[in-house]
């Protein structure tokens, strides 16, 4: 197994105040590469912790990823450490100095002594040369030893890393990356996953979601535990729940060399079979993927009208490239007076049922599909709280509706919480989930 | 010092597919209640690194926090390896089946024996209630031994837990949590955290959020340096860049019974000397939260009108409670036809200029102010990516406009990268910081 540590390192992570995403999206690749991920660490600014815990991942895993601390800011230090941890010199590296320099150059600034410091990097690693930034990607690469040193030895920061790893075949290999994430990603993609290829033997990775909605997590595991039990060794299943949708990823590992490899269309019929009514797409990681797909396949138009979601239905779709395609623009109707004004929604409708009601989310979704000429329509109104609920109407009363030119599909939703966001979410998910099964019934 | 180590435990999180805000969150409340998180790791659904993750973190943390691994699905293992770790055994917790029974009859479900299994807990744990979920929460407090086992002994699996931990005079304290977000939220803030300040003794964290906007991170490093280096030792600064801006966060630690205590505005001011024509403000994680705070403070309405970040600066503002107060609503104009049906922008100004044009902007924000009714308006136009640029207007080409009753500000960005959510996480900051920038203008 090429097993693979992750270290993430800055205080910021350990404050709480960032969100560690470079975790997962480097996860996500490494998997798909046909690596495994067996730990991810965060580590603060502190010399000792990111020694012990670099030395504790070069003696556990074949790989040992770092991020972070390589800014030219002075809260930076894993270049010294490392430099000292694999007993080399700090030289200034000419594919890093040529790389720093471009990248000023390009952006029309002065070169500053603390941005030459960039170009420092230790003497016995190879530099990959980063495109997007000025930090340097490092690769420290391990030869076997003759006489490899056990695991847990405790022999913390000797002078023989050439002997440390317990990859296949005793290779080793630790390479730290910027924490800045999308030159981390660039990195990724382009130098650090295709050198791990060529160095290590990778297994075949099969990777299948499957997007369950209207059913929670622990009733779809009694439903499906026949299924489940019955799957080949080599897959595993695990249950993702997001906003109330379950997306169920099969994950299958072959190995070099396996005769067998198991057939995921045949294996899926079993599932759907006891749970296809609840399946409402697959080999998407969300439903605004699903969505974006699917329209753009069937080149259809979507127009949004968005009171509780607040726009966060439009900018699900739109951060995806391609979306102009055939998304033509949408409405937030926060107050009741752009419900009637940009959406036109009745007076009389406000006045009789409510900004929340059948009535209200029926217009919303049939105004803004006819005054933006768009194929299909989404639209929203409701309390998401914390606040704002009344006996009748209480925080979590949500009406959808969706529309094509001859039908208009409306649900109501009862939220048990008051959290904000999660019934912002769950809307949302919800909302995608009735819009695939209008488009479905059209087939 | 209370040093903590928080696990997250999930195969789903090693295979990228889910973002680990557990972490985050956790550390956050923590280092707001005086604890200082000084690793997070995260371990897959193996018992062996699970064991192995737990066993080191009891021997280097007073607090070891876990989460994950608790729910009612097949994938999960955390409670039965916690009773073997601690030489303990499952038995049915009142506490934790009444929980369980109240939650069923809630949603109307009938228990199925699954659900009443996740009411096992081992014997010498302590359960906190958990009343968003039907998993319990379990407190582990050990109390401290006579005679010590030093760290690092390598006696995994001993039966002697009560003699693990380096807490401040021996105490030490697991405890185990779901990993939902929601509802480990709730109990670390009303169950976990409470009973942690009963336990330690804490330090008093004073954090301070500065906002700096127009420039990157170096060149603000290399002009504050002087004052950074005369901080006083209690105080760490940290800089924490996100989509075009900076934040600046400074942490100053307060142990009990000290005398002298930082006058931090007295401080603040010499970072205005030096950067303060940077500044957008204060005591904000976000520039959202900053105009939420500003315009529901004065009282002010605000209505968008989107192109390139299609929705979410309308979902960035209504994300937080309370903005029905300012917020009226929003366009977004993603397609030229809705630019004009629902904006007003006029034909003839997008067939002379283009939509991504200054005079399209400004229409577009004056359009959606007047048709809104609002007192402010922000418009943005412009070209994501990755594709869809010309050689005048390449990918990253963005006018924002900001507008008030008098004035309307346009400016022009050139961003250097193709890539989509980057540009339009820089719109939405950079559309934010010219707001607040008209409304400090009206002072």
């Amino acid at each position: 197994m090429n097993t693979v540590t992750i270290i993430n390192i800055g205080d910021e992570l350990l404050l709480g105040q960032v969100v560690n995403t470079n975790a997962s999206a480097m996860a996500k690749m490494l998997t798909e590469a046909g690596f495994e991920v067996t730990h991810t660490v965060v580590v603060g600014d502190s010399r000792e912790d990111i020694w012990q815990t670099v030395d504790s991942a070069m003696h556990s895993s074949a790989i040992t990823l770092l991020t972070g601390g390589l800014g030219p800011t002075k809260d930076d230090i894993t270049k010294k450490l490392l430099c000292d941890y694999f007993g080399s010199e700090l030289v200034e590296s000419e594919v890093a100095l040529e790389n720093v320099r471009r990248i000023f150059a390009m952006r029309g600034f002065e070169l500053t002594p603390v941005n030459r410091a960039q170009a420092l990097v230790p003497r016995c690693c190879e530099v990959l040369n980063n495109d997007l930034g000025t930090a340097p990607c490092m690769w420290f690469g391990l030869t076997p030893s003759p006489s490899p040193v056990g695991e847990g030895d405790g022999m913390r920061g000797a002078n023989t890393p050439l002997s440390r790893g317990r990859g296949v075949g005793g290779k080793a290999v630790l390479v730290s990356l910027p924490g800045v994430p999308f030159e981390m990603e660039w990195l990724m993609q382009n130098r650090v996953i295709p050198k791990l290829q060529e160095t290590f033997q990778t297994e075949t990775i099969i990777n299948k979601n499957i997007l369950v909605q209207g059913i929670g997590e622990s009733f779809l595991s009694d439903l499906i535990e026949p299924w489940e039990l019955a799957l080949p060794e080599c897959i595993r299943l695990a249950y993702l729940p997001v906003a109330g949708m379950v997306k169920l990823r099969l994950t299958c590992r072959i190995a070099p060399d396996t005769p067998d490899i198991p057939d995921i269309p045949e294996l899926l019929q079993g599932l759907y079979a006891l749970a296809g009514q609840y399946i409402v797409g697959e080999d998407c990681e969300t439903l605004a993927e699903l969505v974006h797909k699917t329209l753009t396949e069937r080149g259809l138009t979507l127009a949004t009208a968005e009171s509780c979601t607040g726009g966060t239905i439009a900018s699900q779709l739109t951060a995806q490239a391609g979306a102009s395609a055939y998304f033509r623009g949408g409405i937030i109707a926060y107050s009741n007076e752009v419900k009637e004004c940009a959406l036109g929604v009745q007076h009389s409708t406000l006045e009789a049922h409510g900004a929340v009601s059948e009535e209200t989310v029926r217009e919303m979704v049939e105004g803004v599909r006819k005054r933006l000429r768009a194929d299909l329509a989404i639209a929203t109104t409701g309390i998401a709280g914390p606040d704002g609920g009344t006996k009748e109407k209480p925080v979590g009363t949500v009406w959808i509706a969706v529309a094509d030119a001859t039908h208009t599909e409306a649900q109501l939703l009862n939220f048990p919480g008051r959290r904000r966001q999660q019934n912002i979410d769950r809307t949302v998910n919800q909302a995608f989930s009735m819009l695939i099964k209008l488009l479905c019934r059209k087939d």
